[in-house]
């Protein structure tokens, strides 16, 4: 195999498929990634046997062939090289010698047949998204991931097509995020990403393009085309949590608040919560404030945000990261709160509609404090 | 004791005088910032026994106390407080209460008996040096000092004044750093600083400022005033390495090459070597280039680097760690190498003048690659 490419591309694109390389694995070819020369282009593919991610770029290919490098030094090395243009080449004995500028290493491949498969999706259903929007609706929900591993279908999103409204939904048993966006794609499915896919899938998007990108989901797999990068994941198999039946409740009172402000003053009470310090962060609504207290074997605190507060008057004890963590993902200056009484979850929603709803559960307080 | 003053100036001040505060201690004043009240202005220290660090800063007293506070929450408290000023107030029990805008923090305090006084320097000779020079003389020695705890005098820097001239000295036994220049001051002295105490004073350093700071340095401590903060430390103790005996040597080749092309190249070297494959680089110095070549078990690389040579071609091996340290310190873009044959220090010093000299050790190469 022999080809010759431009530096700063290869360096790219390594560094982009490196991000489904093992990094501990008994199988060294997981560990490396897979070069094939092909038509005035070389693939390269990288796969964990959960996440592969394969790409193209432009090269000059003097003699066809493929061969697996050690993914991390061969992307280091390339990112290292003194010339604009790279030269690849490897012997039947897989010695493998890249050439820039004055430069010349020398390195061991491994076969390419030990490499594994990528999983193909020759059919499936497709959606198109532009990428700003899929990268905010999986920064909407994926906080709200389990990690518990013994109940592996919610370590991962719900996406789910219905009535031209696509969802996803994140639940790990004390809180729970949906997103909604309408679509303008028929028809319906439901399948649940792993967590790990979606956070990789997220450094790929960019935030502030609106570049469309294409979803296709199979029975077992699901693929991103982003951007000349494509992206194939195993889904998670398993019953995801019947969200419906947990948002529904009466809802007693309501309030609508600074969202900074409120995390600010929450972020203040962390500082007396450690790991070993769970104390929670009681969160008193009334008629203009929300009164926030806390304290623990360090000190205590007392702080007040101004709210525009309409109901029953209500004590609660929140977690102090869960409810940061909604908060920082509300995205928006103003946030609606919804309670249903001291001991149901409290829901914020945006000031208007319901393009996210996050559900925190109380935890339940002593007399004191 | 009772204050106010301007939440974002003591925010400030706490995150510099924390620099001196114990992380772990069996003492837990040592954790601690004392904090007394004075004439119009509050006193800051911090002291783990070995680094203090003392300052002042403007405040309103209503009544005169001192405390000591946990330096770690009291700058995360006053760092995330919401109003522009913060009011202290502590009782008879040490109760302290902190207020700022609606958040109110009540913690408990350490009795200030219990903090340790700071070491007195009431006479000492004195030398001032512009900030951005004391700066520099330090980051181009600091890399060579010695980690080694059981010679504990070469983890400090020598400063020496003799004949108007400052130099600092740092040796670890496989390289050496000597930084020279010329000062208007007269007088004589030799003194070896803690490394911990001049990499936290180079943090304090602005590079870019010439404002004057004034050092003094007493029998047993040294004195540093930057900017307003008080950096106090004790002075290591014993017998530096006589440097001057190591200068001498015949000169049998000189080079004369760009630091950062040769920092490049060994910077890729350097790929192939890991703390368990501790491979040298070898450097071919001959008539208009350097070669530069190393080899592991994970490959191996052909490098060169063009360069005015003259004299007896010489190969030699060196850690790659300790080579780029040198020219990365070297600080501009040509440097100037002086061999004196394959078992002798390479000397790196500026293109003219000797402001200053990096000895680096060969380490001895095997007859193949």
């Amino acid at each position: 195999m022999q080809f010759r490419c431009n530096t700063k591309k290869l360096a790219e694109a390594l560094a982009v498929a490196g991000r489904a390389v093992s990094s501990k694995t008994s199988m060294p070819a997981l560990e490396g990634i897979l070069i094939r020369t092909g038509d005035h282009q070389i693939i390269l593919q990288a796969y964990d046997l959960e996440l592969g991610i394969s790409t193209t770029i432009e090269a000059e290919c003097r003699s066809d062939g493929e061969i697996v490098l050690n993914a991390k030094i061969f992307a280091d090395m390339v990112r290292k090289l003194p010339g604009d243009t790279v030269e690849v080449k490897s012997d039947d004995k897989l010695l493998t010698i890249v050439t820039s500028g004055a430069a010349e290493f020398t390195i061991l491949g491994t076969p390419a047949v030990e490499f594994p498969e990528l999983p193909s999706l020759s059919d499936g259903a497709s959606i198109e998204l532009p990428e700003n929007l899929l990268s905010s609706m999986i920064r909407q929900t994926i906080f709200a991931i389990s990690t518990d591993e013994s109940n592996p279908i919610h370590t991962g999103i719900l996406f789910e097509l219905q009535e031209k409204t696509l969802r996803l939904v994140a639940v790990d048993g004390f809180r729970l995020a949906i997103r909604t966006e309408p679509v303008t794609q028929d028809g319906s499915f439901a399948f649940v990403v792993p967590g790990k896919t979606l956070a990789e899938i997220s450094k790929l998007l960019h935030s502030e393009s609106d570049e469309k990108i294409t979803v296709t989901v199979g029975e077992k797999h699901i693929l991103f085309d982003i951007a000349g990068y494509t992206v194939i994941s195993r889904l998670l198999e398993g019953q995801f949590l019947d969200y419906k039946s947990v948002l529904g409740g009466n809802t007693t009172a309501h309030a609508r608040v600074n969202a900074r402000a409120l995390t600010d003053s929450i972020d203040r009470a962390s500082l007396l919560i450690t790991d070993r310090l769970k104390s929670p962060v009681r969160c008193i609504f009334e008629s203009d404030r929300i009164r926030i207290k806390c304290s623990s074997s360090i000190g205590k605190v007392y702080d007040e945000v101004s709210a525009a507060f309409e109901g029953e008057p209500c004590e609660m004890g929140f977690n102090n990261r869960y409810l940061m963590d909604a908060l920082k993902a509300a995205d928006c200056d103003e946030v609606r709160i919804q309670l249903g009484g001291p001991l149901s979850p409290m829901k914020i929603c945006p000031p208007d509609g319901d393009a996210f709803i996050f559900l925190v559960l109380p935890v339940r307080l002593n007399a004191d404090g």
